[in-house]
């Protein structure tokens, strides 16, 4: 019989099975059923926490990838071991005397249902409870202060300039594409279904909206959209959009580069050809990083725009830990509508 | 004969032919006689000069190519007129009151022993005569604020930081390169001759500099010079070069794309494949103009430097305007060792 200062509870995970080259597959990860102890070992400094919603981001893709493909910034998932994502948490037992059980957390946690989390320092804690709780996936945890930090900080915008989003339905673009017409921008946007095509120009308001696979020629695409050209690029995909982008920037134009999700399950990343346009038009590429901007500011900015309503969010909600995989691999074929999370327990 | 209002004299001038495709050749311009007259129609604003130096530049090649090819930015060469480039000139006529006979000029002007200028106002004057005239083709004139620029205002750079300059002996590169010494930075440089390496060490006071045509592999090398990364890279080349610099940038480098010599004389540009490196070591790159920056500033930084004896400067001049197409072909080979210019006159 257990002693008292043990609660094993079973424990669903989604382990890592190895390392992916290509498209990944729900077979690259594993659905397994393990055990955990929900009391704390006496000299623990972490958190238990109950994982409520697990968020699907494309950067996942590269952690999937060997050290050596990757970068050196990141450390790759470890085969055998849960996957790990930004998700929102509820603590179960704490032994950090910042955190206290009950309260609700977002960061960095594990694909199962329960995590030990042992620096949970790097956690956010959530204070508007209010809001939805699975908003802290996207909308409020990091697509949300991505859009923010991307759009504002990086991009420099000015009303009436010409704003162009790739991936423009996703977890960041929705919110990217808000913002600027909150500043008074036009806004268009790209994103491959014409479901997504009528979200953005029904729901997050792009003046334009067009289905890139529909589009043989992107370069001639940008040129009907753009007529005067592209002021702002929020750069989601790569490849051929960003070689089109590029020759149809204006002078002065600037790229904030989020990510580049045409790239990440190619085994060679393709050519950018277009570079030259740099100078040409003096434009400014920039790669940033979502942390190196203020939470706090952020929320001080989004939480009135979602209460008052200017801001809406789209999420695409799937059932259940079992579920994650499937719902992971749809980013990168498109599959989701909006803010794609997986749902682990709802409270 | 000549009524009083004229006096034609003979002008030596070099001819666009026709459009260029792939690598320039000597036979793509003529050396030509032609005639004009040295006294103003009497409705001209516009001023008469007789050139001095003519600077060779590689963008240059960019006008080369028809408009449709090069960029909206950029006027492309009119075959059969002169080409035009920066150069240093006397006022010979003027009837704009900003000029006065006598003066001494630089900007914009045509391959020929004399021009009229229609459009004086984008000419610059040149007030510290005793400093040789034919640094304004390069330290004091276009080359020099270009370095100034993009160094100082597009880099901004930190005492300490890791520089790396490519095609570092040319005409903006060698300045770049001592700027960033003056600063306290650590700079290494490449060229393409040992001849060159010599100058980047000996001279300029790099304090590495590697002949790029001995590297079989240019990231190996970079990661022999830069072990901890690059902080600031000042882009001159372009292609597989740029490639192997961004697999070293450090996080939150900077990139001043001032230009990509090796990529003028290409039917197709070539790809860069490792741009995701934007994204992780949050890079910023960033293409410029040089006259967005004051050359007045300019001024009061690198004069006092010339006169201390803290800057150098090394130029290879050819003698005579017909020596200039080849002067200006030699650019893309890599002919010239240090700043390319041709004198029409010495005085």
């Amino acid at each position: 019989m257990a002693s008292s200062d043990e609660l094993v509870v079973s424990n669903k995970q989604v382990l890592f099975k190895d390392y992916v080259s290509g498209f990944p597959k729900e077979s690259d990860m594993q659905v397994n059923v393990s055990t955990i102890n929900l009391k704390l070992p006496q000299d623990s400094t972490g958190i238990l926490v109950k994982n409520l919603y697990l968020s699907c981001d494309p950067y996942m893709r590269v952690l999937m990838n060997t050290d050596e493909q990757s970068s050196s910034i990141f450390s790759s998932y470890t085969p055998g071991s849960p996957i790990t994502g930004f998700g929102v948490a509820k603590v179960v037992e704490s032994s950090n005397p910042n955190f206290k059980e009950g309260e609700f957390v977002w960061g960095t946690t594990g694909w199962e249902e329960y995590s030990l989390i042992t620096s949970p320092e790097s956690l956010f804690k959530i204070h508007h409870t209010d809001l939805p709780l699975s908003y802290y996936t996207g909308l409020l945890g990091m697509a949300g202060l991505t859009a923010y930090g991307g759009f504002y900080e990086v991009c420099n915008p000015k009303e009436g300039e010409y704003v162009y989003v790739s991936a423009a339905s996703g977890a960041v673009g929705q919110l990217v594409g808000q913002f600027a017409k909150l500043m008074g921008c036009y806004v268009v946007g790209s994103a491959g279904s014409q479901e997504k095509v009528d979200l953005l120009k029904n729901k997050f308001g792009y003046n334009e909206a067009f289905n890139y696979k529909e589009e043989p020629d992107l370069n001639a695409a940008l040129k009907r959209y753009f007529p005067e050209g592209i002021d702002i690029y929020f750069e989601n995909v790569g490849g051929k959009m960003l070689d089109a982008v590029l020759l149809n920037m204006r002078t002065h134009g600037r790229i904030a580069v989020c990510g580049m999700i045409s790239q990440y399950n190619l085994g060679e990343p393709e050519g950018t050809y277009n570079l030259m346009n740099i100078v040409y038009k003096r434009v400014r590429i920039q790669g940033f990083f979502v942390f190196d901007y203020s939470y706090e500011k952020f929320l001080e900015v989004v939480v009135p725009y979602i209460r008052e309503g200017k801001i809406e969010y789209v999420e695409d909600i799937v059932e259940g830990l079992e579920n994650g995989p499937a719902a992971l691999i749809g980013l990168f074929t498109g599959r989701n509508v909006g803010k794609q999370l997986v749902v682990v327990s709802h409270n």
